[in-house]
């Protein structure tokens, strides 16, 4: 077991070792790529690393489902922190090639949609093929197997390679989010500007009781921020839900409606809760009004003194 | 200060002093009717007696506004015990009195659209005249000032009358709710059958908030069976809710859904938590999934592990 | 049959003959006092009378029962206009009466309430008896059975009596809604600040199921003004909901949520749409987005373009 | 332009080209295999096809993204039918080849959580790589770039090929869900066993409106069958929802509730009416009381006569 070791979705090159090295303790960690989110995963659980870095949400993609999958089944493991990393994209070539003499281009398939329009204005007439990762792109490029690859503008160095064009990117704001997933432990205290993790199954087999779960936090004032449904496995119309909700499970209000989905629900999962990325604890609006730590301390107060004949 | 009198909406004679006399204690108290609901709630208030006993809703008419206007202000009361008391008439005459000689009736206001269908088909021509009570009008009668009154039979004898009709009611069903109030105090230990009875006045001057106070109770699975609107004398458009909850207040989903309340409401009153009247625990239907005691319990558990990190 | 004669809740020199007498067109209608509201409403239904008016909500002491019940049952009739009057007491005496010559005092039982701190403060031993309306203890007092009444004070000269004291009423802002009722027929068109008033009954038998009465109105944006359960006589714990909801049944919100309540419960009376008073359509707030008629009549338009296939 | 040519995900012999099979009106159509999904879409768009079978949602894998994107944007399409294909794999070999001697598999990435139990079990040294589709991965064990692949048994002899092992899935019931695609027009009539397809954005940038939304289908009774939440392209927090609700564009609980989410969705986009697979109209339930076409109609006559003064 190394609790020094941190382990991410590999190759090196990719914007997962880009998000990665953003986080402070990166530099004193040793960074391992592992093939696969599950591999990155698995390397925690057993002990191998002390967490992984992989990416969870795209803003052009969706949701990356191995990593909701891997984290809604299987040894409990739990986010502790996230990155958001704008997603651009270079074209990146052998030294001295020209863009007329791209005829091949390759790149993960989730770069595709994110260039398509790049490639339709400037190289029509290049033959997209996938590799497993835009850094395994970069790699068959410099192998002579393609002419030309999309990923970070920070892999050209890695492989030897020269970025013909950079900032290449279909949608504004592209982004993409990453979890820093460990072993379960107690989670940071809260700093203000948290948000909280849960993967909940419905107790019965008709989305339609989705209502009911999202009024468990509704009634307490706690807005979501993200709700993914995934298959169970047990059939087409089986789902469970992927939520993010606003605030830390040590607020009062949104450990209330933890419990409230305990409660009517067959399984739910807690994956954390943890700094938001990209926000500070001043831009966070107010909670509404009475739902704050204070208003349930006075509203608890008050419930034991009616207990006790004192109203 | 007597532990021993429990005073009622008098007179005597009054389907209240029946009411009151269903109550085991009763046998062992100083009964004292009083001129009015305030005046019973007052001697309670003062110390003058141990507990009261008003009626607060009947089937036909609808809620005491007198009972459910002082438990809402002034000093806090709180409700121990309720009583159903089913309300049937009989037509009071002086001894000898034909019904063909009856041309003045008189009784509460509350009882004339109880008795009027009977009226029109028995006694079309006879005039009606409220009295204070019910058992006033028998009074009236036997000073000769009226020729008949509607009562209840039990009051015949108190004042020298006689039944000449019986189980006089326009409607089946008909059925008045008691009260018995004290000091506040702790309630008394849930029974498997109990109700819990509070007052919330609205943060908004808006009813549409209404949705908002009910689903604080819907979320938590707890049945409402009473929602009584009062005005709070702020003017035409302001209201409070005098509100009947099935269960205790010690039960987790109660207490829980009463902090809610507490939270977003300017002002709760918690009335008490008593045994329902005319129910036995085992005709109550069991809680909703997930919002008995255990599952409470089970879910304050399981957070307070993940709060700790042991998922 | 008279289209020319309006009832109203006598006798003559009560506050709903006050309010009557607000209405412009009752300076063109014979005006005749009833001696109850079923009284006066049932010279409308018989064809004796175009209308009347009836006193339906009090700021103290709240729905005027007698008006609910007549309205949600038997032969149906339709609300056309209400009125808001403010209530203030005067104390009226015979000519030439002291303050310190009153020893009895009398009036409406509704009007005790509204001058009981009053009368603690000015009049502390002097003895209240009900009657059976202001204006009748006013008459009381004309014969000498009292020594003073509380009354509007425009029934003084009605009854040869003075007013000794004016402007009385424990509560700020008190005041009485009075209805206009007629039979049925088209309401008039709304005019941008108006009110629908229904009774409503519940297909369940416990009233938690209100909360899905008031989805209805929540989901299409209507706001609710009034919400008062009554008795349904079928015995405690059975009740109808009589509603105000700001908006008029031609505007679409209304019609869908009325029609969604027609729905789902087992009976829905309307009671009409009029004018709201004292509110002039500029104070009226816009409708919530998404619920103006350009809105319904859009998404109509929308649906009846997919259903033909032309998204 | 042709009207008999229907597109699909192809290359031939992939579970896409066996569910488009299923279709009897598959047997007159030229079936022409395209290079992806937003190719097979664009074809129909374009009028070379009439329709085009994509994949929309896998039991294992959770939604195609592809596909739902492409029905989210662009120029418009309707879905005209589902289709529900039961997954499972065979290991394709070249003739001859016996298990020990794979040493190298290949396989569409979403084959590989499907059948990554079973290589564990019985070829765990197997190195995995992912093919473009499965039917590709055939085509490349053919040309013997690698020893075996994953594919539907069928696909067997269309590449020269031998099932080695067949019924190979890692979880029960998997199934894909398939739809039809064609330009806008009139939906089928309904069957009685229908669903409705729309994709809808929310008016705020907070999930927290979902609740809202979910609403307009809950309060007229219209269950949904899935909720599928994609990124708008606009930054991570933002989102739309693919959503299939149960029943027909033309029941009026399903129209109503489209329209209540056209006025208060800034985009919603219809998607179609068309019969459930796999379902008969006698297994569907019926609708909730209150909900029925007759149920509306009922309502909306006497709304009507409401309007008239018809009551």
């Amino acid at each position: 077991m190394s609790a020094t070791r941190y382990t991410y979705l590999g190759p090196e090159g990719t914007f997962t070792e880009a998000a990665l090295r953003t986080l402070p303790e990166a530099a004193t960690r040793e960074l391992a790529p592992m093939v696969s989110v599950p591999a990155a995963l698995d390397a925690v659980r057993s002990g191998e690393a002390a967490a992984a870095l992989v990416p969870i949400e795209n803003s052009v993609e969706g949701g990356v489902t191995a990593t909701l999958d891997e984290l809604a089944s299987g040894e409990p493991l739990m986010i502790y922190r996230e990155v958001l990393l704008p997603i651009t994209f270079a074209l990146l070539v052998r030294p001295g090639t020209e863009l007329s003499a791209v005829k091949t281009v390759t790149g993960h398939p989730v770069a595709q949609p994110q260039v398509r329009n790049w490639l339709r204005a400037h190289l029509p007439d290049a033959v997209w093929e996938s590799a497993a990762s835009n850094a395994d792109g970069a790699r068959l490029v410099r192998d002579g197997r393609y002419d030309a690859a999309f990923a970070g503008e920070f892999a050209a160095a890695r492989y030897g390679l020269e970025p013909l064009v950079t900032e290449i990117h279909d949608a504004q704001n592209a982004e993409t989010r990453f979890v820093l997933v460990g072993r379960p432990a107690r989670p940071a205290a809260p700093t203000g500007a948290d948000k909280t993790s849960v993967v909940i199954w419905q107790r019965d087999d008709h989305p339609g009781a989705l209502l009911e779960l999202l009024q468990e936090f509704a009634v307490r004032g706690v807005n979501l921020m993200l709700l993914q449904s995934r298959p169970t496995g047990a059939g087409i119309g089986n789902y469970c839900f992927a939520i993010d909700a606003e605030g830390h499970i040590s607020d009062r209000r949104v450990g209330e409606a933890l419990t409230g989905l305990k409660r009517i629900c067959p399984e739910v999962r807690f994956l954390g809760s943890y700094p938001r990325a990209g926000v500070t604890p001043g831009e966070v609006s107010a909670p509404r009004p009475g739902t704050s730590d204070g208003d349930f301390t006075a509203a608890s107060d008050w419930l034991a003194r009616c207990q006790d004949g004192r109203v």
